[in-house]
């Protein structure tokens, strides 16, 4: 991309203060701008980088006024933020490159069927059955098992691996490294001490508008299916033990783990490396801290909770700070036996 | 598959009830089971789904009784925890397709030599001298480096990464992603804050009847080998670090870590999340909670701990309590002092 | 690698006594070596092994004396750490097969460029504008997207993915299933309960010297870069999330997560699955012990921190003490309460 700054103006409906003959190729931070970048100023905290920037323009509010001198060109509008968030998409489209066709050598089972305006990077596999909506976008190095579904729109990142029989929705993304439907961690227990692997014959349903991070691991049920519900959105690294099942538009941070048989509700966010135990329920809109653990079910809709194991909110932070001073109560206590 | 539930009463050795014409073709859980499906009634606490379930069998005690009609048809054995289990075996075996034979374009070395009965699944690739038991599955997409042997029986998944030198046994399951191999994480440190890498010239040896979960990583010994031994099972993202030693039938949840020159003792379970500290010993039998941390030696055989640091789990479940009520002790103590 | 005792000896400038026509093809430790091998005994703690060992021949110090008859020949020398250690590395050298060459088939658009002496492995697969300096390495299955350049000598294990517009500087080691440039956890949450994804519209910089672990992930930035500094090392399974920085020469330990915007010092330690909130800053020096989370910034350069959340480490050892003994400090307290 390579823009005047007029060309911007004119993209997000803002008027010109300053050269705008300028060309700009990228976006960047009001604080960290350098010639050729064009920035934003939406929060008046940051109003003294105004002066200094490189950037060759920056997006102002229109009854912004300066103190001083500046040197980049202005583009006025009403809503600084709202008219970057535009820009943004815009910028983010033009970045895309539009991948289609199939390069080769890619391997597709002669049964797999496909929808318009694919694209199959080279070395992705497609095993038997497999059927790819429109739009759908494989790239290389990527393995969809036999009889894998995966709806319109939906974009698998570079060497992603989907197990047999499951389905992946419409419109979601799966980042690289993604597997789905690897088998449970099921064993039974014999006598000698050794360990006989339980079957897992279920499958993994994804369903539509989900993102998956990186590296991020969903195993397939015992029986039945592991869940992911719309909207659902999974960071890098999270463990999604067999059977789970995740509620609508839930947010999980990175190496966040889930145990097998949960259900987790709709709308809940999950911090990063919090830890959840199998065969519990959580409610909706339940909220859980960074590196918290939960050991049961938890009834209440729209609980925040930290710590491991988990405790209300208000509770953890009165309980942690009270935490910093237990030595000194120790002595407070052996001070008081000594004076009985 | 799709048999008759007379079929299946049959390969189980029950009794039909009700109409034995009916086809199934999966299994799935009394309580959520649609037409078509096959369930079972183990645990006497799930009796009333028996009136409501959309199985169209379900696999009862012969001593079984309904106190209302009922719409499934039954299946009556003596044992229907254990004929579940079988039908489960079964049902496996027939969702399995078995690969054989060679998928284009795969790469072989010309000195890799394997056994009968092999699958290499398309942009597989070989490196020198790997050899491969019978019966080997590799499937799509796997890089298995120079010098590495497959012994036979084992199921190489998606994806997998096994660095030169290493070795694996037989009758083992590597899921996707798996990382063998990599380098260890041992550096020198130099005076001016750099770091110097210790090369790490060792290998990693997994004996027979290991499972390893999607995207966990082995790194290689610096000298001699990391060794997991005969009948471990690892689950999902797990980290083992250089040099450790993993005892028989050892089994490793989600997301723990274990680091270097650790070593981990036989029938040892340790929970998800949980990190072990390096150049320790961990004796038999050690059960370690989930998000434990087991900063040295354990010499006590059979023991359970939990926490991080970990204590003695009846120790840790008191000391919870305690915590939480902390800030109230806080209060008590200050009353005290208040009238003393 | 197959040498005589005597060429060893001469490798390392050391002196033979015993048998220098022995064969040796491996380093091992003294307490585990066996016939073939060569060990050393540096620390004084392991004298015992001298007696018992199987190497065929041991470094030993210049000054050291036996008590008792040995088996092993011996190569005596000034410091044998340090012979040791340039042992090592000569060794590392010979195991380290030089890969050249393109194996085919592998995927470079006609637009990637590359220096010399490059190794390409089969189904590796070049995007467009690909720059690869000299003496790279591309092992196999690989994905290496649009606009990517990766600096002179830098080793690329099977299984790296990385995205379009990212940089890797020179003398980087990437280690299998490593995912540079993944998309940001950035999410708008819509008045409806759903998420509309943040554009990510950045890259990530990888400088010079940085090794990054197996499954480790690094997002790109929403705008600008997540930039990982020279001399930066990463364990395995790191989660590394949208413009975060990291200084140079700081190491962290392996299942690590580091939140969004985060700058991190240069030569800090992070421990092995701890948690750094996002948008802080944490000072040069800092060390943080395994496990620990860290909410807020740290602005003291050199500190050392334990626990979650984070305390100086003297108060958390001293903390973690009276923690264990809290549930009789709540008994004290209650016979305080009794008597007074």
């Amino acid at each position: 991309m390579e823009l005047t700054v007029d060309q911007v103006a004119q993209l997000i409906g803002g008027k010109v203060e300053g050269n705008g003959e300028l060309t700009v190729n990228r976006l960047e931070k009001i604080e960290e701008a350098t010639a050729g970048s064009i920035a934003f100023l939406a929060n008046l905290k940051y109003t003294e980088y105004i002066y200094t920037t490189g950037a060759s323009a920056v997006i102002v509010s229109n009854d912004f006024e300066v103190s001083e001198p500046v040197k980049s060109a202005f583009i006025r509008v009403d809503d600084p933020y709202s008219a970057f968030g535009r820009l943004l998409e815009e910028y983010e489209k033009m970045l895309r490159t539009v991948k289609t066709g199939i390069e080769n050598p890619s391997y597709q089972s002669e049964s797999a069927t496909f929808g318009d305006n694919v694209y199959l990077g080279a070395f992705s596999h497609l095993g038997d059955n497999v059927a790819l909506g429109n739009n759908v976008k494989i790239y290389p190095n990527s393995v969809i098992g036999d009889n894998v579904s995966i709806g319109d729109d939906t974009t698998v990142y570079p060497g992603v691996k989907i197990y047999a029989n499951c389905s992946v929705g419409k419109s979601c993304n799966l980042h690289s490294g993604v597997v789905i439907g690897s088998d449970g961690f099921g064993y039974a227990p014999q006598p000698d001490g050794s360990f006989k692997a339980v079957p897992q014959t279920g499958n993994v349903i994804v369903e539509d508008h989900v993102d998956i991070g990186a590296n991020t691991v969903i195993d397939c049920a015992t029986m039945g299916s592991t869940v992911i519900k719309s909207g659902v959105k999974l960071d890098n690294l999270v463990q999604v033990a067999h059977n789970v099942e995740i509620g609508e538009n839930t947010a999980v941070a990175a190496q966040a783990g889930i145990s097998g048989s949960a259900k987790i509700g709709k709308n809940c966010q999950i911090g990063g490396q919090a830890g959840i135990t199998g065969h519990l329920t959580m409610a909706n809109r339940t909220t859980i801290g960074p590196q918290a653990g939960v050991p049961k079910t938890i009834e209440q809709e729209g609980g925040v909770f930290f710590g491991s194991p988990i405790m209300d909110h208000r509770d953890f932070l009165r309980m942690s700070i009270a935490l910093r001073k237990l030595p000194e109560l120790v002595r407070r206590v052996s001070e008081l036996e000594k004076n009985s």
